[in-house]
């Protein structure tokens, strides 16, 4: 069956906030370190006033992704709430500026477009505090079935579990998707979201994700394990594919009768983690909606998250697909 | 007699939109590479709307250099005019984040705050498109007097000559400074901006500026003449301090008696020179004010406009006064 698109991605549609801090700051401030916070508008406003000097850029898990895809050369669409803004002109101009179809209706009237305040520290590790804004009024309306049947696979963030219209938002897509015989893929997203929506994850791992991405960390929280093997254990056979990441261990590739294990990318130097998982799942992905071979696939996701962390910023700053043929990729 | 202020800066508050292009896209869509060209707000939306994906980040040419000369440890106050809206928010954060005091009443109901399209091409050079906003409303009402008395010096771009208003404030703010005792200095900014306003700006630097900061192509501008010499004989007694900057020929520094040459930093990588020549007068004025001799206040401009070219942004991403002190300067 032919499709218009490669991927259709859903998620928190955001614009990051993007300071250095130190490690003296983190503490002070209470954040926790590596991982997504969800925040208030009264919080975002202290946490803006400590925070040094920044840059912006468009962000989102799943936004960072659907960009990383479309610099492959992929064909993507996305689907996010951003308000009627300046930041949600930012968000929507970016996205749409790398190739991708972007035609949510932003909010009117309500909050601001989300903004995250990401501290990167001196070991280039990312710390989130995400404003939600306009994402909490993401809800299944704005989930068009015809654009689900029209994408080989939709690809959701565990973040959207965290407000209940857009786990609803969630759930649509996902029967949407299997009803018109696609398949769906599903990031675990961070340690803690897992920790919050352990048993609901679990549940859909298990015959509801085709395609699962998830740190080493990640994928351990899911099944309360300390050992790496009992987690590929447990998550063989639940779902088809899943691409556990292991940072600069490289990556497992864990399907029903085997397992792939793809070495990291080298890098020059490590500059900020910020969107290291998002475009790993965009090469993954890219390759994988492409019909190349599960090894092929992983090593596109290590060359396109190698890439992001060696700067400032959460998407690519070169084209992937060019980069890939530079490497014989 | 004591001052509560190193500098302060008077100028166009942006916030610059910076994108790859490259040389086709200058060619194709009529941009005047290398310079700043003003732009009204639907010729802004059309560029954006075929603008690749982009960073924000705050800039305005004197702000820049606010930005640079906090980092170097220095005292600093801005006069801009931003507008109640969320990138005016990101404006009013970043500098006075970085330390630089910030107090100009936000236009409410009016244009929005500024912003600059700017395209980096292969060659680093980048080419900047204004749309001004909300900045056409400064006007001499935003001048403090007292503020400027407490100024060493007051630092002020020639981009303000562009809008009557701000022209306006640019005379309050130099005829404040020097009837309090302080020096004025000027930026000629841009050779399309000298070409705009020779006559002016040479009554100006005639008994009027201090401190002069220039790259040669304004230079020779200002005096209509192709030779360097010829401009730094004219230049020369008519303030009291120019700097001329000459990209990787180093700058010269010229007064009343003598001509102080100063080479270029090395640098490691030529990224965007955006910020390039704010980011000299920071390191100069802030040499300047702390009382150190000519050539140091020139390996200090040096220094920081070597900083800037390395990376995407026209403001420093190290604390210069560190960066100084690891080079011995």
């Amino acid at each position: 069956m032919t499709a218009a698109y490669d991927v259709t991605g859903i998620g928190n549609a955001i614009v990051d906030i993007i300071a250095q801090a130190d490690d003296a700051f983190i503490v002070e401030n209470d954040l926790v370190k590596g991982s997504m916070t969800l925040i208030d508008a009264d919080r975002a406003e202290t946490l803006y006033g400590k925070m040094g000097p920044a840059i912006e850029a468009s962000g989102g898990s799943a936004g960072n992704t659907m960009a990383g895809i479309a610099s492959f050369g992929g064909r993507g669409a996305y689907i996010g709430k951003v308000a009627d803004d300046q930041l949600g002109a930012i968000f929507r101009h970016d996205i749409r500026a790398i190739g991708c179809t972007f035609d949510s209706a932003p909010l009117t009237g309500g909050a601001p477009t989300a903004r995250s305040f990401i501290f990167v520290t001196p070991d280039a590790q990312r710390t989130m505090n995400t404003f939600l804004g306009a994402c909490v009024e993401l809800g299944p309306e704005d989930v068009d079935a015809a654009v689900i049947g029209a994408s080989k696979v939709t690809y959701m963030e565990g973040y959207l579990y965290d407000k209940p219209r857009a786990k609803e938002a969630f759930v649509k897509a996902a029967q949407a998707a299997h009803a018109q015989g696609r398949e769906v893929s599903l990031t675990l997203s961070d340690s803690f979201c897992v920790e919050r929506h352990r048993d609901a994850f679990r549940g859909l791992v298990q015959g509801h994700v085709d395609i699962l991405f998830g740190n080493e960390e990640e994928i351990l929280s899911l099944y309360q394990t300390r050992s790496l093997d009992e987690a590929v254990a447990a998550v063989r056979g639940a779902c088809k594919v899943a691409a556990i990441t292991r940072s600069e261990k490289g990556a497992l590739i864990v399907t029903a009768d085997r397992t792939v294990e793809v070495a990291a990318e080298p890098i020059l130097r490590l500059v900020d983690t910020t969107g290291a998982g998002d475009q790993y799942a965009a090469g993954f992905l890219y390759g994988y909606t492409q019909g190349y071979d599960l090894a092929r696939c992983g090593r596109l996701g290590a060359i396109a998250a190698a890439e992001v962390i060696e700067h400032i910023g959460p998407r690519p700053q070169v084209k992937l697909a060019e980069l890939a043929r530079s490497r014989g990729a």
